[in-house]
């Protein structure tokens, strides 16, 4: 029975649930996203955009389920913005954070790990990067970031429906995972002496880099666990990079030393 | 005479327009920032945030000048969102485009040249990133890219008051200067064999990298001049990284390797 339940969870763990009349139509008629069910809201009037949703689901074999307003906004958590309309993606590639889902043969893995990244711009542009980077992973503890909406898809560019994510939900569930794993917690701070780039050249112990909230930084929990505080080098007076930027840079920083 | 005429246009090239009432008064609040002159439309009444604007120029000697309404807009270029106020920033690391401003003893300059990027917020992230890589120069084509304005500013996190750029009229200008100075000119383009990484690895002569636009990359007539086509290694089927995150990425792969 643990195992059922541990296998529909990670199952659910691969979805995302995007919201929306328009990004939902979109997500239907993308024929490379794997779609698993439609969710409207039955006081949703058959006609327009809501029939063409349908039209597009039922083209595709697409399971429609309908739910009243109240259960509907329970699976968009935004009654605000959801329209009636969510739609689960499925990314095959998105998993639960677990020691298991850490493991690397090579014992040289690279993750991404965000604490407190909360503008959704910003995530979905990490996102696209670590997936283009080909690091083996971006982990996001759901309580602490901007949550996986439209305006991510929308940024990543759709690389969210391809991007090796780990999922959990507090910053301190995943610092305790990677620190039972044995892994090098690396924290990106302007003020560090030791820069990025050298530090992926010479390591080869697996490393999680954290990239910090916008404004603040890396949380004062998240640095006393560290293992590594890494700078990327700056001239001109700059004090700090956009957080999607020094996220991209570490990413590809960890692929090509 | 020629030479005071030129001497005279380096001098406001380095000066940029900032307009809106509050983020001026913010440039003027902010003594990190050389500030050249403060414009006022004479129609403002010097009550509420314009007084404040008064007194803050005032409090540190910048020099005020009164325009009618119509003159005002053309100093702002912009009559429906300056309201009324300008004020000019001095970059002292930003000219004019010109041989002399890439000559680079090492033969070894790097340079990042701006090809149609149009959204404010993508030119800010870049500016930022230029600036902290410590790259030699940014190469903005005024008439091809998004102005220099409050946008701007704001997602250069203000370092586009510390970033070495060289402005220019158009593409076409800058290609030829570029090639007149026997400077290698790369294209990024997602197709290329050749990946930035290696050729920033090798090269030994100055090289200027041009990013495209946001939609449709590097133009043709930039890809015709290219004398190099080069990728950003790319996993898990992404296609392209946004221009802001790529930029950076080029930006560092040629001061670290």
């Amino acid at each position: 029975m643990t195992s059922d339940y541990q296998a529909k969870k990670q199952f659910l763990a691969s979805m995302i649930s995007v919201y929306g009349r328009k990004p939902v139509l979109e997500m239907l008629e993308d024929h490379s996203l794997l779609i698993h069910k439609l969710h409207l809201a039955d006081s949703n009037k058959p006609q327009g955009i809501i029939k063409d949703i349908i039209r597009a689901a039922e083209s595709r074999d697409v399971e429609i389920l309908y739910h009243d307003r109240k259960s509907l906004s329970r699976i968009s958590r935004n009654m605000k913005q959801d329209q009636g309309v969510v739609v689960d993606v499925h990314n095959p590639k998105m998993n639960l954070l677990s020691k298991a889902a850490l493991k690397s043969t090579e014992k040289t893995g690279q993750w991404l790990l965000l604490d407190n990244v909360t503008n959704p711009q910003n995530v979905g542009m990490i996102i696209r990067s670590v997936a283009a980077a080909g690091i083996n992973g971006l982990i996001i503890p759901r309580q602490a970031n901007a949550s996986l909406n439209a305006l991510v898809v929308k940024s990543s560019a759709g690389t969210l429906f391809k991007a090796p994510i780990l999922l959990c939900d507090t910053v301190s569930e995943a610092i305790e995972i990677i620190q039972t794993q044995g892994l090098n917690i690396a924290v990106l701070a302007g003020e560090a002496k030791e820069d990025v780039f050298s530090f992926a050249a010479t390591d080869g112990v697996g490393t999680v880099y954290v990239m910090g909230n916008e404004s603040e930084g890396v949380s004062k929990e998240t640095r006393k666990a560290a293992t590594h505080a890494l700078s990327i080098p700056m001239h001109n007076e700059v004090e700090s990079l956009n957080v999607a930027v020094a996220a991209s840079i570490v990413a590809y920083a960890t692929q090509i030393s």
